[in-house]
């Protein structure tokens, strides 16, 4: 299984539609602007030797420009935009001339310690740089046909490769991510070598001594270091000894059990782990399969939120999950859609889809404010007023990578492998991919994720037999598929219901995915969830706002038995409302703190619902999203 | 309104009974190892110029010797006891001769920097830790007739009144303390003149220019204080603007009109304030009346904890009450006694005693181990496992404030005024007041807390009029008084049962408060407390512990309707344990961490609490006070 190719896919969906449009015209120029005005393009013009002046803000900040750069590559590819094409090449030209002729690029190092490279692996990002260069490089290759980039992250990774490696010195990065780029690299320019030096670096992550534990004594290097006191120690707190598992060092990837330490790394590296698992690979496969049920059994929040703690801006133990004080950072739900699309690919298991769309329509595209210029960094199910998205951070990493994600959204809706095409997530579109060397054009209509109905419409300019797999989530209902013009009922397998048969042209089917509001609650184990409930309809998640109630929803119990209305609105861009009933505590001034039980009133009320990504778009607010069950 | 001198009260409660025998058998030489072990008593060796070495420790260390040797005074009073006594001298020997001949006393200024002295009043707590030396001069004299701290406190006192004042340098302590203690000393030697200095302190807080504001700018101090990075900047948080709060210095104390800032300052700034207030000085008695109504009805835990937050040690907003994260910290739930009772001597309210009930059974008793040789600083509603109490802390304030607060108990149970003798906390003792010169034995028989049924007789040498009153408690069902000898019924006032008549030998009367388990709501403008309830009797607040239920807490619902169980146990130091009735979700084991609501098992189950100043007595578990309502 694998994403068609750019040019094989053409979206015309509303709800993404809207997503690109903002994507081209706001969010891709406002970054910029940030880029520029905080330096960040700055440092890579000293790195060039075209200005002067020390280097400005964080030391991995190169990897927030690499990530614009990756994130315009998709926009282009979508949608021609004189402006974001000048912001694009304006990059590329940056990056190109700061590159050392030898193949090194980070303007932190080559601005500040030209002496210190590649000196303390753990801490400096360097590869975690690097990693996302190459990404950028092989976005505009694959969406422009740019290979300019292309050759900086073929010489940058060719410079790594000089210095690690088997026979050389041991050494990957504290924060995983070139070793999904390295693949990347591999399947671009089909040079085996990147994924082989991948392979390598999860392969010997984990085991000890650490190649980290050693970077501690290099008296030079740690005193030079801008992170003194910060928590960047090589265990993720000050002080501990190095137990490995902040940076997912902890234990060789093949006996994993759980996700631990840092999320966003944890899912870059399981990216890396499960595109490197060859089919016969078990050991891999277990070990991967185990860390993902350890994360969506265990440790991830209804939003496909992860990580809870803002102390390892990670996780923490099983079923620890509070509401107020999630961190659940956007990057990491970012990071569990790409890891679920790899899972997706590895196993051909649609189950991994319900886990992506959950993070996808809640936990990630929360990140981003529906103007498209505003992001939260950190995800809450709960908010007592204190939450505001903002412009950009000093730790920017969030912004651009939910750019990408909205930017690349095509890659993970369909597939196609050698004999199937898969509709994972519906969304209007229509794809162009061949099979046994007969075009085929399969038009997709939908409303997702409003409605679960949608259309298939099947063009081969001759017929052609492959297999329709069309996947029903574990949310539905009852699922009706209406294929006039053939006899046999579909196969269910994996998640899927298959079609495999002689298409010919005409074909259509309708499908009703069965997608109803419901009440969901969470395994007792999660202390915070206990009586209450979430409202989710199909892949969304539902918040409450005070703007909608006129008051605080923590004051709100629900009731589950009663009906659920449902209401499309023009407001947030365009959202289904949910609207539930129950009760509601009655804030009334008093004088007495502690009452006996029963003083306070309780009124009937109406609680109108929106979906969760869409919250906090009208001002800072109360938010819940369990809601107390009556 | 004022206290008995200790030698008119005597003790034979088995309540406090069993708290004073651990005090003076456990608390007490544990302590002392304690400040020994740590350099507590080295400092002041050092200061004495009879040791070597380092100032070891915090800056405000001494204070936690002066502490000590205040239990100490109150436990040798009680009881005579060869290890104590031993100890206590040790101690006032050393600050003997620790005190510089010009009265100055301050180890760590003493040996660290000489030259530095009152350079950061704000800070460096020399006025603060100058306070509690007088607290036990006076104590010491009080109880044990010993004069030596009290002459070195007069020193002390002379001194700061040497440096600052009216017509000298503005200086007040960033940390109150000082001012109480000054009052105290007034009280103990006649001398208005300490009184005064209190006052002026008191009264000079919070206008502006702040005395603090300069200090910031003392680069030569402020470079040599060990403070750099931590949160005691001028304002409580890093970078900040200068705005007061932290140390109540944001206002002067008659335009108060809520708590803020650092809990424990608080309530030092308000005892003095309160003992400070002339009966005819309005304004500031609405101002002490504002801030405590503020800190009741909307900033304190049904615990009497109060100041949730960690990050100030001290208030935040109005009804955040957080459980899981309540900071809470024992020395402010002593502080609230002691400011209760100061409130409650200034207007003869016997609704003051109800929060001191609240805070001395619940949130300061909780802040010591039934063993009393473990202490918890913080003192939070809800546990996941993560609490356990320790022998001491690097920064040990609480400590010794629970034992004075312990050894000095039969202060805050009854009162007498010329002509009234008080009742406030119902306990087992005999009190031996005078009334127009006539001596006159009280005798109170009570089992408290576990029976609101007392026995009042009263005993004078020959027939007295003077007004017994009896408090009835905000909690208190029906009240039954049976006083056989006397037809006229009680006169009820300001929260007391009142009997004006001529007392005569044998006379007797028997009290019953009508205390009566029952469940308790909060305000629900208490968002962390809604859909919740507290189970209580009398004063007591009681908490459900994971060893009795079996299971995690968390997942039981209390029935309200239900009748709740009371049975005696011997367990935990003899306590009642109660026995609530509701429905527990069901731990099992699930794939699916999200479900349809109603999924969860759920099964008929009895829940037994015990007093949450007993809890964590029986190793670290998951506990909560705030229980989910069926």
């Amino acid at each position: 299984m694998r994403s068609l190719p750019f040019d094989q896919i053409k979206l015309s969906d509303a709800f993404w539609g809207r997503w690109h449009k903002v994507l081209v015209e706001t969010t891709l120029p406002t970054q910029f602007d940030q880029l520029e005005q905080t330096g960040r393009l700055a440092n890579l013009e000293r790195a060039a030797g075209k200005r002067d002046g020390d280097f400005e803000g964080l030391w991995f900040n190169d990897s927030d420009v690499y990530k614009f750069v990756e994130a315009c590559a998709y926009g282009l590819g979508m949608q021609r935009d004189a402006k974001v094409q000048a912001h694009y090449d304006r990059c590329v030209e940056i990056i190109q001339a700061a590159q050392q002729p030898d193949g090194y690029i980070n303007s932190f190092f080559q601005v500040r310690f030209p002496d210190l490279k590649w000196r303390n692996l753990h801490l400096m990002h360097e590869m975690y740089c690097g990693g996302h260069l190459i990404e950028a490089g092989v976005a505009a290759y694959e969406c422009l046909g740019d290979r300019r980039l292309l050759d900086v992250s073929t010489r940058f990774a060719d410079h790594v490769s000089s210095v690690f490696g088997p026979d050389k010195r041991l050494g990957y990065c504290g924060h995983e991510e070139i070793e999904l780029a390295l693949i990347r690299l591999a399947g671009a320019t089909g040079e085996e070598k990147y994924r082989e030096s991948a392979r390598w670096m999860v392969e010997s992550r984990g085991h000890r001594p650490s190649p980290f534990a050693a970077e501690l004594h290099d008296a030079e290097a740690v005193s030079a270091w801008p992170v003194q006191g910060c928590h960047f120690t090589t265990d993720g707190t000050l002080g501990g000894p190095y137990d490995g598992q902040y940076a997912q060092d902890h234990a060789p990837i093949r006996q994993h059990d759980s996700v631990v330490g840092h999320a966003v790394r944890a899912m870059y590296l399981y990216i890396a782990a499960a595109e490197l698992c060859d089919e016969d690979d078990v050991e891999l496969q277990s070990a991967l399969i185990r860390a993902w049920q350890s994360l969506t059994a265990r440790r991830m929040y209804i939003t496909g939120g992860i990580g809870p703690s803002s102390s390892n801006e990670g996780f923490t133990t099983d079923f620890d999950l509070p509401n107020l004080t999630a961190y659940a950072e956007t990057c990491a739900s970012c990071g569990l859609v790409f890891w679920g699309s790899k899972m997706l690919e590895m196993t051909g298991d649609g189950d991994y889809v319900d886990v992506m769309e959950r993070a996808l329509f809640n936990g990630a595209l929360s990140g981003i404010s529906l103007s498209g210029d505003r992001y939260f960094y950190t995800n809450p199910l709960e908010s007592r007023g204190g939450n505001e998205r903002t412009p950009w951070f000093g730790c920017a990493c969030c912004p651009p990578n939910i750019a990408r994600l909205i930017g690349s959204i095509s890659k993970y809706l369909v597939s196609v492998s050698d004999d199937a095409f898969y509709v994972h997530t519906p969304a209007s579109l229509e794809a162009t991919p061949s099979f046994g060397g007969v075009p085929v054009t399969l038009k997709i209509d939908a409303d997702y994720p409003w409605s679960g109905k949608y259309r298939v419409t099947v063009e081969p300019t001759e017929p052609v037999q492959f297999k329709l797999k069309l996947r029903i989530p574990a949310w539905s209902g009852e699922v009706e598929i209406d294929f006039p013009k053939c006899d046999e009922p579909a196969n269910y397998e994996s998640g899927y219901a298959v079609y495999d048969r002689v298409w010919k042209a005409g074909d259509a089917l309708t499908v009703d995915l069965g997608m109803e509001p419901s009440w969901v609650e969470a395994d007792p184990r999660v202390k915070d969830c206990l009586g209450r409930v979430a409202l989710t309809n199909g892949p969304l998640v539902y918040a409450c706002e005070e703007q909608d109630l006129g008051y605080a929803p923590q004051l709100f119990s629900a009731d589950t038995e009663a009906p659920i209305e449902q209401k499309k609105s023009k407001a947030l861009g365009g959202v289904s409302m949910l609207s539930a009933t129950g009760l509601a505590y009655v804030e009334s001034p008093a004088d007495e703190l502690f009452t006996a039980a029963g003083t306070a009133d309780l009124v009937e009320s109406q609680a109108t619902c929106i979906p969760y990504f869409a919250w906090c778009n009208r001002g800072t607010t109360n938010m819940q999203v369990w809601l107390r069950r009556m």
